[in-house]
């Protein structure tokens, strides 16, 4: 499982303090523990800074990869903040980094295509475009399949690809849990290299105990072919809910990880 | 989701000791306390007490019944236990019990389903039969569609018949977990109208964090189809987790139950 940590977006009142007050250390003591709690990919986004995303965004990445190893997730619709971000990614020189997100809208698509291209990045495709949301896991399906052909089209590798669902809230649609599970379920049937990612706040928004909807929603999603997901590392319940899926849908060989995180107390009072 | 509380079995030592006493206001608490807390089913096993299980069984019966007026899950392989139990409901003019279990072993079958058609009575099915335990989802999937056929044949009717998969460790199997998932997604699409349950307890044997894994296992294997399940309903996190699962899921109609679970407070610290 593919873990990316969300708390460095300034859309969190902690993040957007510490990016407006340029405070390096703070930024990187927070990227570091997610990276000690699991976190694969850090996400970046300063989407909160409208004019001055760019820059902000730049300033993240400079100041994430002097603390951490990890590869980045660059988070914003804007391809000017995008493109600041994976230069300074590459005059790091650092792992490839994962670019949050595309999708099927026209202009979206033909202004963010080529930095996938240019700077050789993975990329996460929303199953969205000019007709807006999916409604339905047909819906959802169609608009998943169409993004996936024109990426592959564009000679971006099925393994670089993360289609995302795009899961509204239980709480507005009742259905909308059983639609993303469908369509990660068909989607990863057709096309077994292409990776399902998923940000879990969508589908809790506005009920209470969110934390135990977005856990239970993971373990779903993760027996219908979730294998990356955009969530807060440090939240224990929702770590341990992790590894115990991986245990029980045979994707920890041996029970190895879990084993391991239990000897470490990471499924201490959980 | 049909819930059957599993705390009133012998083989836990504080319901050996109460059985073992005659203690009928133990006995008689414990069932209320496991309907209070969410469960529709009263499992009763006195399977400790060897020769003198049927007369243990039948005053199991007659203890709870006096208390709750949930229908009864009578657990016991021995068909002299089943019919002293299965008496002592027809006595009481109580709700249809669950016999717990009939299995394809050709002894245990024809000692079983006369009991199941004489009472009525709805029924466990393991897959299981003369041939052991299954060991691939394949063989799980064949052991259940014929127990099933061989049912419907004798006149059982669907919605009454209760298919259990028979999950083993994934401490001693890793695999395990997801052969049990696709038997049950396997054998409810074949068979709509027959219900899928499972024992929560063999999953995790052997490992630590037992509740953490059952819980899982159970958000998965709801997610797979199953619609029934043998588990502790005093498990606070168990039971958050199955009210979550059944919103995500789409099996709880404007959120209601999961909305009215928070209200109570029994989403609290989980």
């Amino acid at each position: 499982m593919l873990i990316v940590g969300e708390r460095l977006n300034t859309s969190r009142s902690a993040a957007a303090a510490m990016v407006a007050a340029k405070d390096k250390e703070a930024v990187q003591r927070e990227a570091a523990r997610q990276v000690e709690a699991g976190a694969q990919y850090v996400d970046l986004n300063a989407g909160t800074f409208a004019d001055r995303e760019p820059e902000m965004l730049r300033w993240l990445v400079d100041a994430v990869r002097e603390a951490v190893s990890a590869p980045l997730c660059l988070d914003s619709p804007s391809p000017t903040a995008l493109r600041a971000a994976l230069e300074a990614c590459r005059e790091g020189g650092g792992p490839k980094p994962l670019i949050n997100s595309i999708t099927g809208e026209k202009a979206r698509f033909s202004a963010v295509l080529p930095l996938v291209r240019e700077f050789g990045a993975a990329v996460v495709a929303l199953c969205l475009d000019d007709a807006g949301m999916p409604g339905t896991a047909d819906e959802a399906v169609a608009k998943g399949t169409r993004l996936i052909e024109d990426l592959l089209a564009a000679g971006v590798a099925a393994d670089d690809i993360y289609v995302d669902p795009l899961a509204r809230s239980i709480g507005s649609d009742a259905a909308s849990g059983t639609a993303a599970l469908e369509t990660i379920r068909r989607l990863r049937a057709a096309y077994p290299q292409v990776h399902a990612i998923c940000g879990l706040s969508n589908i809790s928004f506005g009920l209470p105990r969110r934390s135990l909807i977005n856990r239970t929603f993971l373990v779903a999603a993760m027996a219908a072919g979730l294998d990356a997901v955009i969530c807060d590392p440090l939240d224990r319940q929702l770590m341990a809910a992790l590894i115990a899926a991986e245990a029980v849908l045979g994707r920890d060989r041996h029970l190895a990880r879990y084993l391991k995180a239990y000897r470490q107390g990471r499924l201490d009072q959980v």
